[in-house]
């Protein structure tokens, strides 16, 4: 059997290799448009900031050691150029030697991945992107002041236009220019603030630029909620990162950004030495289209749970591929699950070996997928499996959601530091919808077992029946994850009712008391202003320690009553001596640290409104 | 409803305050025989060692506390000496005033913990144990060379004897004493080499302690299988410590130890100015048994599902208390669940907070239980779940076992290191039993998920589907655990079969041929030898890359063959690649560095009974 595997990075390598250990007898073909195969995708930003010092570290296989290990057949500047699904046959392009040729296969199986989207603005075409290694030469290249000396392939990059190619290749309109460089670069312009591009912004920093991170939306990180999302952004500003949210660049010049707000007022113009274009990335369905195969949610190629397109024999996997939406309202186990897409490097290895499964006739379904993804930010960690609060109302769903603040590890131990995490839950069925954690430490250990626990049918409730390590110095006897169990089963019970950090003004709009358990010190140093700031209506403080005596004099009934402590565990105590008191009470959910981060992310998208009325 | 609670630490204490937190309407009465409740007991080795600084940082919780913030009457230094369950009724000791008074209840909840075990050797009277706050305030008075100055309270400590207290009280036999120590100490024997041995053994050096770690059976941390535990030994010897397993202490001198081998042969004498024992605890159940409960394995108090012992209206929680064993051959969600004992802090807190739920009517049946541990060792990790490899064998059930060697995160981004994971599967259904694993990073995070993964009733091949958070300073796009799955998968296929490293030998008695994978330089630097170290059979060195070429000329058909790399993924390619041309042939499972790993384990041990010899 003759395989063709199109593209020789991560689901394509993965595949061509699991192929050769299956079967000796297999004819494995990769074709990669590319300089390289099987290099370091996620590495690439941190090679830009000298973090990866070495860039043979990133080329983890050459089409050498592929061929002599694996006795697969690698070409890369090899682009396919056109598919004859009913003659089962390819066009390849050498792009070398610029001559075409035609490649027979049995089973073709397309990885092309995704391009960088870059947005279609005047000067956009010394935008760089990092989709690949010549990709990150040339931003090294213009950070370093030296004029790029790879070839410039291009081919992974969205054309500013967004015009489809007339050619039907996939050789872009313009191609990335590093000509006008002449210095190293000093200022930096990134546009999007998802996770590429707060990795490449944190890189940018550590080689010395004065970095501007532009985000159309109003907070970075999109997965993430905008409480959690704005502790990122206060990082990257804490290390010098201009953040600028709600925000658009509206045009380059040759070392400066215009910048706009969402509607196009100007927002001024900033120093822009290097632009680098980390929108976002769109599925690569070009080759699938030309194959007649069908497109699926966002332009994915489609395909079911064993990665078979509409077109019989021609797979696909990774980034361009649509995967099984494992979160769907009425998804399951039994469920009809519908496809979406998740452009993450762990589902495009999978992806690659078991579409090698499959064609070998192996084994067949691929679990549905639930998103988990985790990025590092100046030694801050944000990590978030699944559905975010956002996604959830905007889809309409009912949901639960849980904000925490435990430690790493036991406060006794030296070196605990705080984290926020955050839960989502269908509150029909107690199952888990989506998890987000924020910290410095034990971040990403806490979101990969809440994937577990997703992966394994487990509810919230469960949680708490987690048996995870303890020692002082690697979790709690209640570690983080039991506490966001025991938290949904008090909810889950009716034990207690929570608020959140966004419904607190509505409440007391209708007449609740806001009732502060804290010690007078903490009062002091901060409290919820359930007013808008004005300082109007402070709540009222009233210490858990003296609530049972104090309440029947100083806590008026007939009203709701919200309770809040710092981080929603002594809040949830007064809650429940309150409501056996008799009182309608809520308790306040993650404390004044979540609602303090609701107000920041509501006051940096606000400064981005007001600066956009001043303008 | 009034709830007496005996013991205030742990699962006490978690049930005390829940209790009051479901019920403002209870009374709750906790009777704790000791100076302080609810303090970080895991914590007290960290104390001992400086590295926790402040005492109070122990102490989480004080009586007045508790009565501030929930109602409870805690009453330290009040020793129960009697239950009458048909009264309901328990007497008390008050141990300042020395007088007895009896307290009624309506429920009864145990929660007395576990004693240390003291050998019973001439002069153990002044070895010290670490139970508690006072113990810990002992050992470090002992470092710096003053006497105690605490009240000797010793309720903890299993008289050395052996012999039941015929006075029916918890009083001891002897109490610790450090009368004779003048000068601080500078040497340390500490007896035991579980996870507080060795926790404490690491503290005594950070003090600049001479410690010599005495274990009786041939390895260290016994919930580890040879090969994983003895990279543990490795850190304790690298760091100074005289690990010596086999060995017992026989008898206390004023400043010395004297050792045998496990059967009395003597092994000299070593510097003893402080000892510890941490040789293990026994459940304390005297007052389970005065009021007539029944007791299970191991002498654990006999609990259902509810905690609820054979006496009406008493429960008991936390070490002394059976759980029910989610791992025993036929357990399952379905199964009869064997009862068993776990003494980890998260089950006790767990326990304490699930008694309550019970008493107060709210929900019933604890989850079997799985045993989650982590210990730290110099900067080294070691955790598990679950069974291991040698108490499978000894229950005579079948098993695989899977060990890898990955790195924490990606090995191209600074700083990754190599772990040793091991994985133990029911071959029959693919469940997982058990997992291990030990290395400077990452390893228990990857043991928490696979832990979650048996709670979620996972397959081992299901691990290799986990959606783990990825970026390359968080792990792999094919993470350790994955990678896991993958073995297990291809186990489970028939696609590979392995060899353990001890089954090694037999293999090659009966005609294998060994063949290295590895490149020459990674032969050269060493290799397995399974002629028992003579040097007479080497392995024979084909490199992957060479093997398909060379293999028909070099490697003999007819008989098994044996491949093996560093790790075991060249060596499983290999082994794919060789049973498609025809060889009968098994991968050594974790390749050489496991097959080394086990040689040191054995080396180790036959080194003791080395030293027995000439003794």
């Amino acid at each position: 059997m003759k395989i063709v595997i199109v593209g020789g990075v991560a689901a394509g390598m993965s595949a061509a290799t699991r192929l050769r250990r299956l079967s000796e007898d297999a004819q494995i073909v990769v074709l990669e448009a590319g300089e390289h195969v099987s290099f370091a995708n996620c590495g690439l930003p941190y090679y830009a900031g000298g973090v990866i010092e070495e860039r043979d570290a990133l080329l983890l296989q050459t089409p050498e050691s592929l061929a002599a290990r694996f006795r697969i057949d690698v070409r890369v500047r090899h682009r396919v150029t056109g598919v004859d699904a009913a003659a089962h046959t390819v066009t390849v392009r050498d792009l070398t030697t610029g001559l075409d040729h035609v490649e027979t296969y049995d089973r073709l199986v397309l990885s092309p991945g995704a391009r960088p989207i870059v947005p279609p603005v005047p000067g956009m075409e010394r935008a760089l992107v990092l989709r690949d290694v010549s990709d990150v030469d040339r931003i090294v290249a213009a950070i370093e002041g030296r004029a790029s000396d790879g070839p410039l392939v291009g081919a992974g990059v969205d054309a500013p236009s967004g015009a489809a190619d007339p050619s039907g290749t996939a050789a872009p309109l313009s191609e990335p220019s590093t000509d006008h460089l002449r210095a190293p670069a000093r200022s930096a312009v990134v546009i999007g603030g998802g996770f590429v591009g707060v990795e490449v912004a944190e890189n940018l920093v550590h080689r010395g630029l004065d970095v501007t991170l532009v985000e159309l939306s109003d907070q970075v990180l999109a997965p993430l909620d905008p409480e959690m999302a704005v502790r990122v952004r206060q990082e990257l500003e804490a290390h010098g990162v201009d953040v600028r949210t709600s925000t658009q660049v509206s045009a380059l010049g040759p070392d400066t950004a215009e910048l706009t707000s969402a509607d196009g007022s100007p927002r001024g113009e900033v120093p822009a030495d290097l632009v680098v274009a980390a929108v976002g990335v769109r599925p690569d369905v070009e080759l699938a289209v030309l194959a007649g195969a069908r497109t699926g949610p966002r332009g994915g190629i489609l395909v079911d749970e064993d990665l078979r397109t509409s077109v019989p024999d021609v797979f696909a996997v990774g980034d361009a591929a649509t995967k099984r939406d494992g979160l769907a309202a009425g998804s399951g186990p039994a469920g009809a699950d519908e496809p979406t897409l998740i452009p993450l490097a762990n589902l495009a290895n999978r992806h690659g070996r078991h579409v090698a499964d499959v064609i070998l006739g192996r084994r067949a379904g691929m679990r549905p997928s639930v998103g988990t993804a985790v990025v590092g930010v100046f030694g801050l960690t944000a990590a978030t499996v699944g559905r975010n609060e956002k996604r959830l109302r905007a889809e309409g769903r009912p949901y639960r959601a849980i904000h925490t603040h435990p430690a790493q590890h036991a406060g006794y131990y030296p070196g605990a530091s705080q984290m926020a995490l955050k839960l989502l839950v269908d509150p029909e069925t107690d199952l888990i919808l989506g998890a987000q954690g924020v910290g410095r430490d034990g971040v990403d250990k806490r979101i990969n077992v809440v994937a577990t626990a997703i992966a394994g049918g487990l509810t919230a409730s469960d949680l708490a029946d987690l048996e995870l390590a303890y020692a002082p110095a690697y979790g709690s006897a209640k570690d983080p994850v039991n506490m966001l169990g025991y938290v949904a089963d008090n909810l889950r019970a009716g034990e207690t009712r929570s608020v959140q950090w966004h419904e607190l003004d509505d409440l007391v709009a209708q007449g609740a008391t806001v009732v502060d358990v804290r010690t007078p010190g903490e009062h002091a140093r901060g409290t919820v202003e359930p007013d808008g700031g004005t300082g109007t209506l402070p709540a009222l403080n009233v210490p858990l320690d003296e609530l049972r005596a104090r309440a029947a004099a100083e806590i008026p009934t007939g009203a709701p009553v919200v309770v809040h402590c710092q981080v929603g565990q002594r809040g949830h105590t007064a809650a429940r001596l309150l409501s056996q008191l008799g009182y309608d009470v809520r308790n306040l959910d993650g404390g004044y640290l979540t609602w303090r981060d609701g107000m920041l992310a509501r006051r940096s998208s606000s400064a981005s409104e007001l600066a956009d009325a001043r303008a």
